[in-house]
């Protein structure tokens, strides 16, 4: 088991990594001993985990509370989180309840939020079931629902008293999804770690295999790069924002195509094919870095080039960015692999770039599109 | 002018207090410079001051957005938080808004809940106009709603960038609302600061009378008492609940006549005489001490006597309390004026405290029972 501690301060708090931490009772003793525990999950993970989950806690936990959501983002909305109210009040939870999001990122977006705001606040720990939990949502303090106006529009940050995650639980998750995730971990590195992008280009195939031990290290180094930004900048005030490296791109992707179409993780990718080419022709990345970021993404089983859009059509997705300061996109830029920055574009640069995109367009992500280093 | 400070750390704020800062754009500029405000009020307060608080933002503020809300205790609901979500979001209402929660408690518990989820946490200050607002809500960060299953239950701890509080709208308050504030001013007293309790004893012909300068000074004084206990325990784990002396009571009889028959503070008012007087009985107040806050609140206009229910239902309904722990109510209690402790009550001690108040039991607040020390 490896343990990576996201440092803030009073609110701290570890995070927990290896294959069985859902069986091992000795792990859960520290949060569940003598406490009321207010499971939520969704209907897809909670009849393949949530009965381990029990059975690890039974001597422990005063008893357990199951919240059973849909599954799928269409679901994370104020009307599912008054679903975990209600039954939290049903079953008379008080301030002392430990909230236990199991599931993927949406599970722990809503569980969270849920325990931000129950009675102003209940203790709450994450057990991810998704890479990209795993790696992302569940580092952080990212809470939140969508609005129909907009995604993650309504939310708190406030973190967990830990996060557990089992690898082993990422033998169910489907090829895609687990693609998806690769996404962050690639991101992580080519972002902000050029020493883990090394390692991570020669691990690949490796991690795609999901051998358990190679598996288990991707995750703990990707989430000691994020846990290193979040403590720099708990509240996204500056520094955090080079985790949205491919962003911009990508929010525009995803909007474009309509969410859910591609997964996050897949528009990211693409968003940051094309924020490392943008990088390149700022003159600040190399374009032997930029075709490394592409190969890894491209190896990973993730798409590589962007959906054909107008450029007027591009320009207007990209200006609804939360990054977007008084209508003009912000790019998250590489200085160089592992040292990104924050810059704007101008229009023409950004219509030559994505008038190029539109050679070899795909709107199919899923199948490599090329082997590794090739 | 005078100036609290809430110590948090670096969540720390200044409560401004004075007649006329509402008018004052000097007041104004350290929050409103360069910014969105989005002003959250309601349909009693906006038409009495939100045209003159826009009056003294207009040279400073980017632009000013109204969400008016409707009044009352029974609008502070998801529905009616959601209003105040979608009037953000039409907005476009960025990450730098601030909000202006501009009322009494509901107004402030529903913009401050707002302020602490729109888009992960937004700044906000408080304006409140209503006695039981400025000495009460306004100080400690709690925000939130109401559910169908019980009183703010959905909510978070989130600090105000600032509080400025202009004493002069206190003189458009309803007589029953401004006694009803009264009740919390006396409990900070009776509960915290034996000195304050015995300067108020003076002052209350004054402050009655809405004499400002008194007036400003009751509230500085009681609002230093809230901001010392909440800087000691800001997030409700211990001390803080020494805030809550006689709502063990007050609660139970606020739900016993069905919420909104009588105030909070009325119901808070017969509460602390009944734990007063539970305080003698456990032999830790002198009972000429009982009688000082029982007359204290009688010349506040507040009722001293608690509705008549049967034993049974006093018990059901303080075991409902958030205080009770395991089905056993506790109380705030004396051990001296300003010197509170929690403890529990035998079932038999409580049974007789409780008949002996159907004496002259009434259900009428509102008019004054006795003189100032009869």
């Amino acid at each position: 088991m490896t343990t990576v501690t996201v440092d803030l301060g009073s609110r701290s708090y570890p995070i927990e990594i290896g294959p069985g931490l859902l069986d091992d009772s000795s792990c859960w003793e520290p949060y569940a001993q003598g406490r009321t525990l207010a499971v939520v999950t969704n209907s897809t993970v909670g009849p393949l985990y949530a009965r381990r989950l029990c059975k690890s806690v039974a001597g422990l936990a005063a008893r357990v509370v199951m919240v059973e959501l849909p599954d799928g983002e269409e679901y994370k909305t104020s009307a599912t989180l008054n679903r975990v109210y209600d039954a939290l009040l049903e079953a008379r939870c008080d301030r002392q309840t430990l909230i236990v999001a199991l599931g993927g990122g949406v599970v722990g977006d809503i569980a969270g939020f849920a325990a931000a705001t129950y009675q102003r606040g209940v203790p709450f720990i994450q057990v991810p079931t998704t890479l990209l939990a795993q790696v992302d949502s569940s580092v952080g303090g990212k809470t939140g629902i969508n609005h129909p106006r907009g995604k993650n529009m309504i939310g708190a940050f406030y973190q967990p008293e830990a996060v557990l995650i089992d690898t082993a639980t990422l033998g169910t998750l489907p090829d895609r999804e687990f693609s998806a995730g690769l996404a962050e971990v690639i991101k992580h590195g080519a972002a902000c770690d050029a020493g883990y992008f090394a390692w991570l280009e020669n691990e690949l195939p490796a991690v795609l295999a999901r051998h358990p031990a190679t598996l288990a290290e991707a995750i703990a180094g990707s989430c000691r790069i994020k846990a290193r930004v979040v403590a720099a900048d708990e509240r996204e005030a500056g520094l955090r924002a080079v985790l949205n490296f491919g962003h911009t791109f990508g929010h525009a992707i995803e909007n474009g195509l309509g969410y859910g179409t591609w997964l996050h993780g897949e528009a990211v990718a693409a968003g940051m094919v094309l924020a490392a080419r943008l990088s390149v022709d700022m003159g600040s990345l190399e374009p032997r870095e930029a075709r490394r970021i592409r190969d890894a993404l491209a190896y990973a089983r993730l798409p590589v080039t962007a959906p054909v859009f107008e450029f007027a059509r591009w320009m207007d997705l990209m200006e609804l960015d939360k990054k977007a300061s008084a209508g003009t996109p912000r790019f998250v830029l590489l200085r160089g692999l592992g040292a990104a920055y924050i810059a704007g574009a101008s229009e023409e640069r950004l219509a030559a770039l994505l008038a190029t995109g539109e050679e070899g367009a795909r709107t199919d992500p899923l199948q490599p599109l090329a082997g590794p280093n090739p």
